[in-house]
């Protein structure tokens, strides 16, 4: 069979899964996924296993540590999977939710009704535990999946991947409703995002390179965010210890994720002040800092910044750093270089926090606060799938909502149009 | 300049024209909405002679009678655009609706806020009030639009965009909110749906071919149907008087729109009785019925119908009929053959209901109603810019909600993440 055609296959089983799935109630799915988490933790030695096999090709390949390490599932990391699969029975069930429900003159009662999307692919990168994670809230939400991941985790995700479904269909989980492809074929990928009337959506989650890939080669619609350029403005009418303590926190508390901030902006009114401030405590956090010529004569401790800074996403510590003349001048700045992403202004003042929030055309906006809370937890939404910077169906952080769509089912006693 | 730096300038406009039109209030919106009715109203005239230049060239180019009959701009349909426009000013603004709100436990208030989709392209045929149409209920939603309409309706199209965006220039209006494409060539036409960053969400609206054609070439998000296969399902629990007036109203009251329907699904137990009458009922309004082998013994005047009729979107006096097993059978020839558009059972049986809403994988399901009702108006959306069959974001009829994405705004009093 060529991989073609064993794609088309694999395609088909999961449309007839997902037609199964939209007909469990959530009692069920539940149950099921309680089966999901007792069958991982049953098999904690043979996952163990599998993830050896992949840190000895890891090892041999010449992986770094930090790539090593993400790879690793260590018992407590097992753990923490089975407990995320138990926190997801807890989560209400959006499928069934009627969004609105109204009558026409007519006498016609027409309900919009929450529904699964379908066949969802998720095509991820080294870490294993988002085997897991993206099954149970694609099952949660009775939708189909079929799960790509790295080719450095390829028998630990296949180990995660059995222990789903063999453990689901101990409590009649319908078949195919996890499917991993097993082949490292980077055919595969682009086989499974041009599958239109099989898949109904794909979601990336990696670096930069991998997501302008598959968005590139898909006939399917993706949702994603390409990388998180997030900037913070302080307006001149910022508390200045307040714009400290949420400069050096979206900075610093962790460089490498796509919330953390990269460009600030400061108003050039309390530049003079503020930019003496701030560039110390970056330093002092180990931030190398690169301005515009302003920022370079307020302080001789940064560098000279390029145009490509402002297009950063360094994930790192360093830190673009410009001085603006007012609130639109930042909107400016950040609709242009900005990603869509998460930005902050720090202002007191009602004018400049509406004039940001309304001009900035971002995913989530902030007033006086860091911009790393953009995240399904720290949203409350209990889980994760993705965070979006596109514009359709979902923006910023998703979770079990944003995994499903809505039909109009229409209710009537006869009536025909005249 | 080149055909691509000239749309890319168009793409520019667009973007900065997108950013001033969400400052915009309802009212302003409205006055602005108004002041174009009056514009096209003043215009009367100018309307008919650009009109009669494509009138001209479509008789030239030998044209078929009801094309140049959809083409024309009568007093008639300019006063039909005229109150469209009035009718947009009364209809509800969604921008700026809070469709949530929530407090975190460390103080952080989320707003979901409702906002502009950005730039939306609009891809339409020959009817020019496609052109009134879609600008204003783009511009309700303050989204800047760029309209290409077919080269048959150039002239009129480019009159009465002249007219809108003139109109509405007298009361603050932003520049280039409504662009027109003045070129024929047909490489702006992939230029624009390829605009990334610039354009936001592809509409086209015309026949099966125009909108394959633009879903593949393009890199931007699309929304559309590509056609309506639509079904009717007679359950054995139906009242057959009420199944037979939802068959012919479905079938017979306009056929060659997308919501009416092209298959008849006759539950076997009750075959035997309806078919016969569905068939005569048929005949007798002029319709030539093409069934299955049951269908063809049961009723002489049906013909034999091939696989091909099953995918066909006849819309035409045409009808698809075949005997199923049972609710079970018509889901899954619906969800097989179908376009995901318009379905509907006719049945007193409460269980056959929910198996077909629950199981049909359709944007819209009729319980005991024609699904003539499929469209925006009918809805009491008071509008509509499409129909959409996809999953993502918009299904069934679209309205100017359909037209906003929304954004987190989240106000906070300094927090960081810990």
């Amino acid at each position: 069979m060529s991989l073609h055609e064993d794609m088309l296959r694999i395609g088909d089983q999961a449309v007839t899964a997902a037609h199964k799935l939209a007909a469990l109630t959530t009692r069920k799915k539940n149950s099921i996924l309680t089966a999901m988490a007792d069958e991982l933790e049953a098999r904690q030695n043979t996952l163990r296993a599998a993830n050896e096999k992949d840190l000895a090709a890891g090892r041999k390949a010449g992986l770094s540590a930090a790539m090593l390490d993400r790879l690793e599932l260590t018992d407590a990391r097992i753990a923490g999977m089975v407990k995320g699969i138990r926190d997801v029975v807890t989560l209400k069930d959006p499928v069934g939710d009627k969004i609105s429900t109204w009558v026409r003159p007519n006498g016609l009662e027409i309900r919009k009704l929450r529904v699964p999307i379908g066949v969802i692919g998720i095509i991820y990168e080294s870490r294993p535990n988002v085997t897991a994670d993206a099954a149970v809230l694609c099952f949660k939400t009775s939708n189909a999946v079929i799960l790509r991941g790295g080719k450095e985790s390829v028998h630990s995700n296949a180990a995660i991947a059995d222990a789903l479904q063999e453990g689901g269909e101990k409590k009649g989980m319908p078949a195919n409703a996890i499917q991993l492809l097993r082949t490292t074929d980077r055919e595969a990928v682009k086989e499974l995002v041009q599958m239109r009337g099989r898949v109904d959506l794909i979601i990336p989650r990696g670096g930069e390179g991998l997501i302008r890939t598959v968005a590139e080669m898909a006939h399917v619609p993706v949702i994603k965010h390409y990388k998180g350029v997030c900037h913070t403005f302080i307006d001149e009418s910022a508390d200045l210890d307040q714009a400290l303590s949420i400069s050096i926190n979206a900075k610093c508390q962790r460089p490498g994720v796509c919330n953390a901030m990269e460009t600030l902006l400061v108003h050039e009114k309390i530049a003079g002040e503020f930019v003496p401030r701030v560039v110390h405590a970056m330093i002092e956090n180990g931030v190398e800092v690169r301005g515009d010529q302003i920022a370079c004569t307020l302080d001789s401790a940064v560098k000279e910044a390029t145009e490509d800074d402002w297009y950063a996403e360094y994930l790192d510590l360093i830190l673009a750093l410009k001085i603006v003349k007012n609130v639109d001048d930042a909107v400016d700045h950040i609709n242009r270089y900005g990603s869509q992403h998460s930005d902050a202004i720090v202002a007191q003042s009602e004018s400049a926090q509406r004039t940001f929030t309304q001009g900035v055309d971002s995913s989530t906006v902030y007033v006086n606060a860091s911009t790393r809370f953009t995240d399904g937890g720290e949203f409350g939404m209990g889980a994760e799938i993705g965070i979006s910077t596109d514009k359709l169906h979902a923006r910023g952080p998703m979770g079990l909502e944003e995994l499903t769509t809505y039909k109009y089912v229409v209710l009537g006693q006869g009536q025909i149009r005249e």
